[in-house]
């Protein structure tokens, strides 16, 4: 779009970000797991932190692919959105850019588990109880991170209740995450639903950024300056290598 | 507010429906169902139909309660709204206002399901399956309308996957509704997140009308003229019994 255009000329001339003209891959929101044909089982993530972190990566002139559940939000300028469902869905949606994408950002809350045996049509259900199985979903954002090239960057998110950030430090590790931002779940200043986030940016060299609270937007912004200055630091020829 | 008051005046001029200053409970919207701190169950339910109900018996005059669930949408205008999230907290909500009101109207998306053990906190998972135990949540109408005084009316909806009418007409038999709206199910015309409906409407004489699709504003209106005819023949001196 024009104004995209714009706003990349705009910023080309105050400094050129390495993520300038770079395939990254974002995914934010919920996912929802259909039970039955009118139920589903779904989470409480707005898709505030992956829209936020979508539309700072554009606007510093990368190619943004947003894949994302259902949420209500607009779709960030010159950010291509993709629309899906589940789980499932979004791992298929996201498989395609895999190979060809130089960042993947996993802000989605993807959910765990899915009804092992969704029903096409309404269940019609007397009992007093009833038991429904769930199988595990894929990891979508593992599954990318431990199969990148050495000139790809992989980043997650921790949703933790706890303030114990070491689950956050795990999952960096298992994942082979390049960074992790450990997200404080508190209802009322940080998480799911709420327009502000109090996050800390682990990096796989153990550096640890902890940001105060601050507006998704800026949150994204913060994010954003650390993965330039990543991707910039992993391919400083990047210029060149187009 | 000043806006109602005109509205109520310009109708009055019109003609003086008979719902005129009387009480009616409106639920509208899905509910969700919490699994643990972060998931829950909910459905498709966009809430649309029951916020179509409760403003078009607003425009006639009536004293509207909306008790709603999770959504996106605007309360209608001279509309009371009481936000609620889980099947139990629209049963407690509705409860308070049993007594005092002249018409239920179920137009909820109620989860007839909520899980036994809800985690406060969010679940750590590592099993390749896991099972959830639900249990039965009450029936909100069926209580309201089994419990009811002959001067108040009960009117429900029943969303069926199938063409066969016959279930809709047990429900209104079962919870002794005035009234119930059969409501096919299908993803493009009728039901669910899409903006118009195909109902069939049925009274408790057995009188059928079937409408034809139109938008949930105009299915409003048509339910609302037939729940004035079923209410003014009920109580035909309702001008001076205020």
């Amino acid at each position: 779009t024009i104004h995209t255009h714009l706003e990349e000329a705009l910023h080309s001339t105050q400094q050129e970000s390495p993520l300038q003209g770079r395939s990254i891959v974002v995914t934010a929101g919920p996912t929802r797991e259909k039970i039955d044909g009118v139920r589903y089982i779904s989470n409480y993530s707005s898709g505030k932190m992956g829209f936020a972190i979508a539309g700072a990566a554009a606007k510093r002139g990368a190619l943004v692919t947003l894949i994302t559940g259902p949420v209500h939000l607009e779709t960030p300028p010159g950010v291509k959105r993709i629309d899906v469902e589940s789980a499932l869905e979004m791992h298929a949606a996201a498989r395609t850019f895999f190979q060809s994408c130089h960042i993947f950002i996993g802000a989605a809350a993807v959910a765990d588990y899915r009804p092992a045996a969704p029903y096409e049509r309404k269940m019609k259900k007397e009992a007093e109880e009833i038991e429904i199985t769930l199988v595990k979903n894929p990891d979508i954002l593992a599954e990318f991170s431990l199969q990148k090239s050495t000139k790809q960057l992989a980043i997650g998110f921790a949703l933790e209740m706890q303030s114990d950030i070491d689950n956050a430090r795990k999952k960096l590790e298992s994942k082979q995450l390049d960074l992790i931002a450990f997200n404080f779940f508190d209802r009322k200043t940080s998480g799911f639903e709420v327009d502000t986030n109090i996050l800390t940016l682990i990096e796989r060299s153990g550096k640890t950024t902890e940001l105060p609270q601050l507006t998704k937007h800026d949150a994204a912004e913060r994010l954003l300056e650390v993965i330039e200055k990543q991707y910039g630091s992993k391919s400083p020829l990047h210029k060149n290598s187009r």
